[in-house]
């Protein structure tokens, strides 16, 4: 057990922020919350999986919406903890422990708010190990655990609560009443005891996230150290150099959908780049050839800084550093690419992985 | 106290469909499932206002959706009786009565499904006294009454619970999930204790549709006589006689919307009528001038058989009699307006009475 200070959600921000492959929400504004619920409730402890009792009763709790959205309209502290209040009332029973439902963006930063007002800990893991924009991408669902019953609350006031079917049903219930709620909702889905955490979670992801949010802020100046770092730590590669040509975003379906052309710079002079997201970045392609896809990690960096930028921020003319990371093995079982792989997004080819892809046009590895 | 037959139910559903003034869903489908409910179950215990204990548990079932869906897609017995097990379990506690949120078309049959299915009364009111659109268009929104909690169910196995704002964030949140679910589902909201449901319901509609449905078929092969008799009762008017020259329906945003022009037939011949609805009819016009509009009631009858037409019924070429009924007073006050006047549904003129109307162009008064 540790505490999680003003100073680690700096660097869990921008670390997740990494991790959220340009979506799961802005962390700038989860940032500002955190930090704010620190200092009002006090340092949050962070236990791990190893320190969490059989018997307690753990809670995702996450933000739901396109994060074109979150942007323009900063949650109140009273609406992310209005799920779990649900929830404890729905179960009859406190809730023990909270955790993050994926380490991307906003939604790493979601749980820590709820854990300092309601002076919960929070558990050093997640369910995607990266963020995914749809409700059944976490391994809950890969694992045949249930998401039911979902809380949900805005911040006028309405509350509700799902019983689905299954995870698919979830979605799609919870993905209505948010576009409904005005684009953006807080929520509790796959509420479990410890013994089954324990068996389907990813461990350790806020600690990775802090981790890596260290080495791009302790090597300002030295940025391209700050990337090797993490490049090493996530045993990842560097896709291209690129300024960005063209981007096409729109909000459809309650999500930020579009692309984006690069043209290559530096070393990558001459060559053209696409990306295509859904939240999330999903594709990454040069001309027609395949360099990373969904659900392996791909992140725009600011060339300059080193940090990572969202889908949202990407602006006509940045110049970044695009880079690619392994997802964790459970996406790469037949039901992790069926969940969450290119054709479920609607990419009419097969999931190859990205060390796979990359051995083959090593000329991108710098 | 006295008990609903199979031959209540075909009366029920014919005078509904009258009082559901085009809308609230084909009573033909919910005839059908209310007699095989009784079949099944036995006759259903209709019980009155005064019978009613001020400690009994009041509960509203109704379907929820476009009628256009309902007509495709007939509900499952168990849909509708899952959002009334999801409230017992919500509360804690048994419910006592069921009765009819609307006393138009299909609504005013689910609620008897239910009483039979769970071998529970029905009471003999609603509350709106006709069938309206949205779920705030009901007397507990105007007594000042909350729909929380609020339980829906699909025919696929979801169940939702909702705590809404107010009575306007439950139909917009009721009805984004209605259309996720497919186009319709089961809904109970408005569960109200005895003591209360007696100052704010409509007493004695499900009676009231009986007796309209006995008239027209009492006198099948004198129309005349059954309509006569029909009017006579609910101090109506007939607005016109014509052939439907022009129809359109389209589904938006989970209702059916569109208008009708009829070219006037008979005493009517030369003149030009138009009726405007979106599931229920709104507005009855000749050329600019108004005749008749929300919250008074406006059915279409079959100008042969005097049996009423839903708007999914109209049919180009279609002979029609087009009368007009005054609501209950509760929809003439200045809430009541507010609430289902014409301005709601985006029309730009002032509420003026079917009376106040019909003495003006007295020559539509046969």
């Amino acid at each position: 057990m540790r505490y999680l200070n003003e100073e680690s959600i700096e660097k869990i921000a921008l670390g997740a922020a990494v991790l959220g492959t340009g979506g799961g929400g802005d962390p700038y504004i989860g940032k500002l919350m955190a930090k704010e619920a620190i200092r009002k409730y006090g340092p949050v402890r962070l236990i791990s999986l190893e320190e969490l009792e059989n018997d307690q009763l753990v809670v995702p709790v996450s933000g739901m919406g396109a994060p074109t959205v979150t942007i323009e309209k900063i949650p109140a502290e009273n609406e992310v903890t209005a799920p779990l209040e649900a929830l404890e009332k729905v179960l009859g029973r406190k809730v023990d422990v909270v955790m993050p439902i994926e380490i991307g963006g906003i939604n790493s930063l979601y749980p820590i708010i709820a854990a300092a007002k309601k002076e919960l800990p929070i558990l050093d893991a997640d369910s995607m190990g990266r963020a995914f924009p749809e409700a059944q991408m976490v391994t809950f669902h890969l694992d045949g655990f249930e998401p039911s019953p979902v809380t949900m609350a805005d911040e006028k006031g309405n509350t509700v609560v799902i019983y689905p079917k299954d995870g698919v049903w979830s979605e799609r219930l919870a993905r209505a009443l948010t576009i409904e709620m005005g684009g953006s909702a807080s929520v509790c889905d796959y509420s479990l005891f410890g013994s089954d955490i324990k068996t389907t979670v990813i461990p350790y992801t806020l600690t990775l996230a802090e981790k890596i949010g260290e080495y791009l802020l302790d090597n300002k100046g030295k940025e391209h150290l700050g990337i090797q770092k993490m490049l090493e730590e996530l045993k990842g590669y560097r896709l291209f150099e690129g300024k960005i040509a063209d981007i096409e975003r729109h909000l459809s379906g309650g999500f930020t959908r579009g692309s984006a052309r690069f043209e290559g710079i530096r070393n990558d002079q001459g060559r053209e780049f696409t990306l295509f997201f859904q939240n999330e970045h999903l594709v990454a392609k040069e001309g027609e050839q395949l360099l990373c896809s969904t659900p392996d990690l791909i992140a725009v960096l600011d060339a300059e800084t080193g940090f990572p930028i969202t889908t949202e921020r990407m602006k006509y003319g940045a110049r970044v550093l695009v880079v690619a990371f392994p997802c964790h093995e459970k996406w790469r079982t037949l039901k992790g690419i069926e969940t969450a792989g290119p054709r479920y997004f609607g990419y009419d080819f097969d999931y190859r992985s990205v060390e796979e892809l990359q051995k083959e046009g090593e000329r991108c590895i710098d």
